[in-house]
């Protein structure tokens, strides 16, 4: 069975990703979580040390080999996988699922930066004045909106290509970013949204996150402790 | 035939990596080059909103179907034309072929900023000011050194995966960064990057990035014209 490394199930957005797509598609893993820690030295990084030199997590461990950063989990699960449905079967569809992926992963800095996942909080004042205040963050707003509503379209839902795959867990953190500051969007976008979020292995990761008595101050721009 | 919607070879970096590929490959393409310009409402984004919503280059067009971002112009090459060596050939070296490209993608933000691609340009002293003062650079240079050391080690060479693939492509504009700002690393490392730069596909590239006489305010933090 293959290893899944994550950090904190309420921060790690690059977590969610492949542990949705796996749990959701149900293949088989195991999770081996760590506390998240940007430090050079820390526990995390010296634990990843033995795993990937770029010091991130995921990683996902196959028999002792590992492979690091999303989209080579990703496409290293199609491969060893190959009847579960990670990406569109059309040719073209899983072009386009593997285009906005890619924006995904390099791209969205501005939301990314303002709204950083926090799947516990709810922090729509936040929200509010950031919208308002920094034309980036609504840019970037704007495409996913544009993006989503044009794949939805297109494939009739009722996930980004038909049925759930890659893409779809790809954005499910932006699904919670959206939610947590209260990101006002159109209803076909906001019912995709809630679609994502009452997926039963999103539900999961959801519940797991809430009972994490942790606070990261690093990841917590907005607030000095949990609400709960 | 594919057509590949590119920038200019002195300055796009991300463009030089799928001509670089299908050029070394001998995957016949049509170049469709245009003028590099971040402002809204250009002729570059007039010209790329036909094609792609994230308005960047390159896009790869197949009778019509546009893909963009450029880690999914390279698995739909990889998926149209299996017989090309795009990836390595071994699952294992094809996944962590896949891991140092996804670090690239979204990661050495440090080094792209500070040294922008420009093939034509000459700046060492730049290089040594940067090097002095940005210690995120200098960690950027030192995974990189880590990186291609490790992989010629691990397949012999002469290429980071043995025979050239897109890993190489991928890499081909730190190499040409590194000459232009004259960083020092290694010998091994410098003998793979004169390959890269010698290779009949790259030499190609840079003889017209020599020959546009085109000079980007934007892209030029160190210049106030071109050299030559
Ligand atoms: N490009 C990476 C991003 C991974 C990432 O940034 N992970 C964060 C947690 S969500 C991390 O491990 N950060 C630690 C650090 O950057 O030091 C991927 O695709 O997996
Ligand atoms: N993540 C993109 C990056 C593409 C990119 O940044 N291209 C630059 C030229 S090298 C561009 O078109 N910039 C125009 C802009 O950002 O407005 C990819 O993988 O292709």
């Amino acid at each position: 069975m293959v290893q899944l490394i994550i950090a904190n199930k309420n921060y790690s957005s690059w977590s969610l990703r492949p542990w949705l797509l796996m749990t959701a598609l149900e293949i088989p893993f195991e999770e081996v979580k760590l506390r998240l820690d940007f430090e050079e030295g820390s526990e995390f990084k010296r634990f990843l040390a033995g795993y990937t030199p770029a010091g991130r997590v995921p990683v996902l461990v196959d028999e002792g080999f590992a492979v690091w950063e999303t989209p080579a989990i990703v496409e290293y699960l199609a491969e060893k996988f190959p009847a579960k449905p990670i990406w569109p079967a059309d040719a073209k569809a899983r072009a386009r699922a593997r285009s906005v992926c890619a924006e995904m992963h390099a791209g969205f800095v501005a939301l990314r930066q303002h709204f950083p996942m926090n799947i516990e909080a709810s922090l729509l004042e936040v929200g509010r004045r950031v919208l308002a205040s920094e034309p980036a963050v609504v840019r970037d707003v704007q495409r996913i909106v544009q993006m989503w509503t044009q794949l939805l379209d297109a494939s009739g839902g009722p996930f980004l290509f038909g049925g759930f795959s890659n893409a779809d867990a790809y954005f499910a953190p932006v699904c919670t970013r959206l939610r947590t500051y209260g990101v006002p969007v159109p209803p076909a976008v906001q019912a995709y949204v809630d679609r994502v979020w009452s997926l039963p292995a999103m539900q999961a990761w959801v519940r797991e996150a809430m009972a994490e008595q942790d606070f990261l101050d690093f990841d917590e721009p907005y607030r000095s402790r949990r609400a709960g």
